[in-house]
């Protein structure tokens, strides 16, 4: 039998051995990180090069990163109303684009959830900056949410232009950059972005650690995770050592391998567009935008995804419907529906996401597969 | 040179080899347990696996535990105001305990946590149930959160009798077994609690995963993370796989040994202390009172804990000065405070713990290197 062809990247990526071979090291120290023996200092030291690790990943300082248990604990951590922006009162209002991770749609800390305000994207999958300043302007200053790169459609947002509108507002911005980071250079400072998410097992690290990062001291930033005072009193709780150990690692194998990946993954994906699009009647969303160089996100009518999913994973394929991040839930994208897409398409979202491990044989399989199941699955 | 000696078990203990089995398998799965693919479904089982060995290790049902980043997440999410206990109101009162984990005692999802009322405790360390009782009297019902044992001092606190109490008053009871599970047994029915916190690292689990484990249905439970839907819309977030994985192989490898480790642990604590005491005036805390099995917390007037963690360091013996929770911080324990353990006394206060690799030379080591510091300690 054919090995399996995984491309669902997005949803979580294989660990890098890297970052298994750090949480090996790892699991051989018992020390707990806030100890101040041998142990516990040895602990505290794999912890600490991780934190230098992940600053350095987004161009911050290791002071400034807040290690969560992953990005939706960071995202829930940097929503947070009382920040205050540069007009010197505490934030009170929350707006996220329509597009954001459910995490985001959700309001953070910021209750309740209802009390959102929601700022529109175009049909190619980008905020609309005419709309978002609109929503900004001659009221109190916002936290603004954008992330850097869209998880389904891999769209990545005009964060520089958000930036600049939101501080000329005297707001704040977040950036989830949990997608993003990886596959496209992330750089706090050219982003202009106030706090940033990011998340390991998107780049090849473990499952369960992530981080908020800051651009620098955030007046009024407070712990969700109350108790010890772990991570400079901004999240109590003994640390997640191997885990963020991992995370460093994988941070800084993926990094520099970044500039030849681009084009390599750019081109099979350009590879397997072509391919799909041969085939007939196809959608690629977000496909005149620019765009992760990993992600396709496209629908045939006719075909319905979770339908399409199923079959794929017969025939030896990991694919997704969109989001994974809704355990069992099957509901039609909000992004998609946020673009406009029609409905018919909406249904049949197929994402293909790639990464190092994925080769030209593995999108040919793909597009062989796709070439069987459209067929069956179209008249279904 | 001499192996270390490792006898700080309760800070966080050594990875035990059958949870790092399970991690190691787990690292091989690609998939996020949200996709309905095979990779994706490799990993929704061993979560499954896990809250399974988790729910059976506390006496409840897998659908009740709710997975965490560790204790205090789940101490913060347990500690939620609206919960509805017995008189059908939802309780706005937190009582806890005076020797409570600091993430207990900074009132979780209570706010401002000025507003968390204290239960005191007797001089052995244990909850003052008449003082509890007068705590709970005719005002409006509350949630309490009282711990199973204590980690500095291993006192077992009197559950069955708070709980009879919290529910007599209409309230509900939240334990803390973080320290307790793995180290005696922990049956959430016999108990009476109505909420529980465990965390996988006290136990031999990897650092990073705990969990709430609920007695039953609890009307009002909310997300204390909120974004997708895992954990039954109880915990957003992409899980931890092999962290929870880890879990519950350390919670089934820990809880068949505990009939005969549980006599081992004594011996050796009896061991210990008798030395201890052997060599002079020195106090050991709680005593008189029913204690894990594996934790000794003694001064010796005039031995400052700092001093004698770092000499005993020196000496190759990895021991605390109290609770190791708090990053670093050295502030006099809240818990000895409380017990109204003398001011000199409480700055001497040093933790031995020992655990499943503790040994009878260990013992002796540790006891040898104690006469040999105290002389010297004690003259500075």
């Amino acid at each position: 039998m054919a090995e399996r062809v995984y491309l669902d990247w997005n949803a979580t990526t294989p660990l890098r051995p890297e970052a298994r071979a750090a949480m090996a090291a790892a699991f051989d120290l018992a020390g707990n990180p806030s100890s101040i023996h041998l142990e516990g200092r040895a602990a505290r030291k794999l912890i600490e090069d991780a934190r230098h690790q992940v600053a350095t990943a987004v161009g911050a300082e290791p002071r400034n990163v807040v290690f969560t248990s992953g990005g939706t604990e960071a995202n829930v951590l940097a929503l947070q109303p009382g920040l205050v922006g540069a007009s010197g009162e505490p934030l009170r209002r929350l707006v996220v684009s329509a597009i954001e991770h459910v995490s985001v749609l959700s309001g953070g800390q910021f209750f309740p959830s209802g009390h959102v305000e929601i700022a529109p994207v175009t049909p190619e999958g980008g905020v609309d900056l005419d709309k978002l300043r609109s929503l900004l302007a001659g009221q109190s200053p916002a936290l603004v949410s954008v992330m850097l790169a869209n998880n389904e459609t891999g769209v990545i947002q005009p964060i520089t232009e958000v930036a600049r509108l939101v501080h000329g507002a005297g707001g704040l911005l977040h950036v989830d950059a949990v997608q993003a980071l990886g596959k496209i250079p992330v750089d706090s400072r050219k982003l202009g972005a106030d706090l940033i998410s990011v998340s390991a097992h998107k780049l090849g690290g473990p499952k369960g650690a992530g981080a908020v990062v800051l651009a620098g001291d955030l007046q009024n930033f407070a712990p969700l995770l109350r108790g010890g005072g772990q991570e400079r009193n901004r999240r109590a709780g003994t640390e997640n050592v191997a885990g963020i150990s991992g995370f460093g690692a994988a941070v800084a194998a993926a990094l520099p391998a970044l500039a030849a990946e681009m084009p390599r993954l750019t081109k099979l994906r350009e590879r397997l567009e072509a391919g799909l699009l041969s085939f007939g009647d196809v959608a690629i969303m977000g496909a005149q935008a620019q765009r992760l160089p990993n992600t396709t996100l496209f629908a045939a009518p006719g075909v319905r995804a979770e339908t399409a999913v199923i079959a794929f994973d017969l025939e030896g394929m990991a694919v997704s419907s969109g989001s994974a991040c809704s355990s069992g839930k099957v509901t039609p994208s909000h992004v998609l529906n946020a673009m406009q897409v029609r409905s018919e398409l909406v249904q049949g979202a197929i994402r293909l996401s790639s990464g190092y491990l994925t080769s030209e044989a593995d999108i040919e399989r793909c597009l062989e597969a796709w070439r069987k199941l459209r067929g069956v699955l179209g008249r279904g």
